[in-house]
């Protein structure tokens, strides 16, 4: 547009000019010199007009971020989805190219649902809401340059390029790269224990528990070979651990009683955990229900048991109340017993100065990664909101809230220092029930003034700020909460997009802060039941509670099509058994 | 029984005797010595009956034959399901522990069919015709003793017990192994090729192709190599390879060209074909047909290129017309030019006199291996019935004819020369139409006698033979013959059990020959057509004609469930689209 603009001097010399003005004289339009230069300044500001909007285009296009996502999870889907496309440049970075709805993988193992039911290729999800404006990469990121913002990528699938490796710059990391399995260094795990986080460790460990009782039905097994064989253990009774057993015992009753009669017998589940109970987040009841549903089905719970061995074929339990060592012989061993992090997250938290915690990177409550500068956010498995403690600041908090100086805060004092800290510490707001903020700032004043002189000493004031700090917990590393962060960080994005990437405080852009709003939590336990346990509405058991779990997940399931062949599964396994074929 | 009959005397003593003749006496029945006597004599018969009946079926349950049938595939599923369960004891011994439905498998590559909708477990189809009277047992059999009549098996799956090796007897041995791909020897063929015979062909072909995308759609990847990983060479254009070919366009054209639009143009699919047409196999007008709607479709079509050399990433072709070679670079190379037969055909051959065809196990018309003492049967692509040439027997045939020995055959001689050769030699039968039998062989009569003197010499007679030996190919290895084969076998099992395993002529027992009815044949040639050829109505093509195929197929796949899950992946394939995740 400039071009076209400025070359009318060029083209137009003077005698051409001289001809230009005769031609247009000869319009009905062009009656005299005024209007002549009207239309010469009408001419030449639209001719300004678009000279600014090119520039202004071209300004924006220049300007907009490169936001680069790391991993196709929970986090990274919900974060797509809530972006919108046209104030990025969005790249998507991960060795999958598909998103995985992890709460069915326990399914996936015994083919209740089948894998390609709880996969959705990432550029399905991409096209669907963003055409093809978002790029996606198949790569693992092996290391991020903090300082010169870029990122290095390989490519670790089987068919390579002569580009095996690319580097990536952005104004803006997104880190989702979830966790990795905790092994607690315990030797013989990584070799000899199937895991339930990926695709690949669902499909092997299907074909695994097939192939022990094909292996186990082999002319002239000897007995114990078939004991062991048909022995599946499962380390870790956590949601995970306790839906596997659930799955592989409903396989065992529904498909392979019929199918292997002679060996049914020798089959047994042995549950292993190192705490006293199973299912240690959930209520007291559900606990007890499940520990007596899994005893009436066969299931061996072995709670305070510590496996500190893992060999080929057997694993060794360490019984924590006598200390004894008992060895195990198995077939399958299954390692569920939570996550550690991934070595990028490990290199990531090397690289940023005060990452503290040793298991995830630390970000604040905007999702922004602890002293990145607003360069990097993170979410899901990889990443800690830094919880500020108010006793670690009491000093300060008391100092400034003294407007008056005296040593001590009066109620007035106390309610503004409260309200001013209320979005730096979040504990506060849980603390003190929001609807009720005037009154129980009160009673909790009243409560803390224990010399009852209408005042805080600093004592009074640090032993409130005690209680304060009890409600502080980390979130658990669910699907939920690394949802709710991806969804919250695409908003974020969406509304805020002026100050992401930049080294500002988002607390004083009157950004709202990340808020966990818990749903409740399920387990399938088998034989058509289900526990589930809900913040305020109470636990339910049982077959309904079955039914409830299932909807629950079909409507989580991301797109129709899962949705479609998640039901279509549940069916069919119901009408014509699973299949038990070791493909 | 006979215990309990022998019983008797001991417990009945002379004394005690006598006061059962006094009981006897009180009965209204018992009136005089003559029906005591009577009854004694009923007694002791039915007592004789009971141990003859007692001592038969001992006998029998002693003398039922141990059958094994090696292989799970076509030949074998059709044997069992047509087999009488309570005649032997029989056992299944393969690697795999399903049936696969293999006309599928094109489909299963790029995901227009899931993999577990073509596979139906061995022992689910055992269980619904024979409960659980039949052995299944995982394993490869990696060598035959056919002189002690064992075979020796080795589970070579990942999770072994401390037996993984085993030896199992037999009475009758049924080899059904299917076969190997035949690579001609080609250097790198087996290295870097990909195959189109099991499962896991299958599934890797499908991740690989997706491979090559994802690894082409790397940022800065140079175009040779984004054109290298997007060209996939097809080698051996018949059924298999043609369809292959098909679905991979249907995918880049339905799917891909959606989700990868800046590559889909660097995409090419190559058929490449040593002779001079596609779908040899098939008619004039069908192979005409399919070059058209794939030069349409833009697939290239090499006919008369023979490949010579497969290197990773590129494999070397020769132009047959002019012997240039040319270097192919390319993503994914699939290779399906035909079979080879497995190791343990080879070593069963080697062992057994007279085996003399290099590619298969010789059978006679029974399926019972040659010199195998009808011990051993086959059936499937493993081996290929002998067929006996007129032509070299036509002494003997002409002195056995000549009753008269005047060197000469009247009409009548050479009537009964057939009509009794027609059972050894089936191209006689194919020759002559069975329902005009007389006419026929009285006008080939006169046609032979090229002297018309109204007798046929040696020469003559000869001449005709080598014209009836033409009748003469060999059954081609396919899914259909392998199923009647197997359907034979069963049924013949059934019906004779008595003489099968025992090394008698099953010609003079009245025994049916094996007779192949040729069903027609079909391709799926992409975009919604397909190609069909019967053989007596001829060959339909295009959209019809894929219906047709589909309810071929649907109505060949061997249980409800299958059928089930195909028509689903259909339906969900057309609505959703494929799935392209690299799983």
């Amino acid at each position: 547009m400039l071009r076209f603009i400025t070359s009318i001097p060029r083209y137009i010399n003077k005698s051409q000019m001289f001809s230009y003005k005769r031609q247009l004289s000869t319009t009905r339009l062009v009656k005299n010199k005024f209007t002549w230069k009207l239309m010469c300044l009408g001419a030449i500001s639209s001719g300004f007009y678009f000279i600014y909007i090119s520039i202004q285009n071209g300004y924006t296009a220049e300007r907009k971020k490169k936001v680069i996502v790391l991993g196709s999870g929970w986090a990274a889907v919900n974060f797509i989805r809530n972006l919108k496309p046209e104030l990025y440049e969005l790249s998507i970075v991960s060795p999958a190219n598909y998103f995985l709805f992890t709460p069915l993988l326990p399914s996936v193992t015994v083919g209740t649902v089948e894998v390609r039911s709880v996969v959705e290729p990432i550029r399905n999800l991409i096209h669907k809401k963003h055409k093809n404006t978002v790029n996606f990469y198949e790569g693992e990121c092996i290391d991020v340059d903090v300082e010169n913002q870029t990122i290095r990528c390989k490519d670790n699938s089987a068919i390579l390029g002569s580009k095996s490796e690319y580097t990536l710059d952005y104004d803006i990391l997104i880190v989702g790269i979830g966790s990795d399995n905790a092994t607690f260094n315990i030797p013989g795990v990584k070799q000899h224990c199937h895991f339930l986080k990926s695709v690949e460790d669902a499909c092997k460990l299907r074909n695994t528990v097939m192939d022990c009782f094909e292996t186990a039905a082999i002319p002239g097994q000897p007995q114990n070979e078939i004991e062991r064989l048909l022995h599946f253990v499962v380390v870790g009774a956590g949601p995970t651990g306790v839906e596997f057993a659930a799955e592989l015992r409903d396989l065992v009753r529904d498909d392979l009683k019929r199918l292997y009669p002679h060996l049914i017998n020798y089959c047994k589940v042995t549950l292993v955990e190192a705490l006293p109970q199973i299912l240690n987040a959930y209520d007291e009841n559900i606990k007890e229900y499940t520990t007596n549903h899994f005893k009436k089905d066969g299931i061996n719970i072995w709670t305070k048991h510590m496996v500190t061995k893992v060999e080929k074929n057997c694993v060794t339990v360490k019984k924590m109340e006598t200390n004894e060592l008992i060895e195990v012989p198995f077939g399958t061993c299954v390692w569920s017993t939570g996550i550690a992090p991934q070595d990028l997250t490990k290199k990531i938290m090397k690289k940023i100065p005060g990452q503290t915690n040793r298991h995830a990177l630390l970000t604040d409550y905007y999702l922004q990664v602890k002293n990145s500068n607003g360069h990097i956010y993170a979410m899901g498995d990889c990443c800690t909101i830094e919880q500020r403690k108010l006793l670690s600041d009491v000093k300060e908090i008391f100092t400034e809230a003294d407007k008056d100086s005296d040593g001590k805060l009066s109620l007035e004092e106390f309610k503004a220092a409260m309200e001013h800290a209320r979005y730096k510490y979040p504990q506060i707001c849980k603390h003190f029930s929001g609807e009720d903020w005037d009154n129980s700032l009160q009673s909790a004043f009243n409560e803390a003034d224990a010399n009852a002189d209408g005042c805080l000493g600093i004592k009074e004031f640090e032993k409130l700020l005690k209680t304060v700090d009890n409600k502080l917990t980390s979130l658990p590393c669910t699907a939920q909460v690394a949802s709710q962060k991806g969804k919250y960080l695409g908003k974020l994005f969406s509304q805020h997009s002026d100050v992401i990437g930049e080294a500002s405080d988002l607390s004083e852009q009157g950004v709202k802060q990340f808020e966990y709003n818990h749903m409740g939590m399920f387990a399938y336990i088998g034989d058509d039941k289900a526990v589930l346990q809900f913040p305020v509405i109470g636990s339910f058991k049982g077959l309904g509670a079955m039914y409830l779990w299932k909807a629950a997940y079909f409507n989580e399931s991301v797109t129709t099509r899962t949705k479609c062949l998640i039901l279509f599964d549940w069916i069919k396994s119901r009408l014509f058994g699973r299949d038990t074929s070791r493909i």
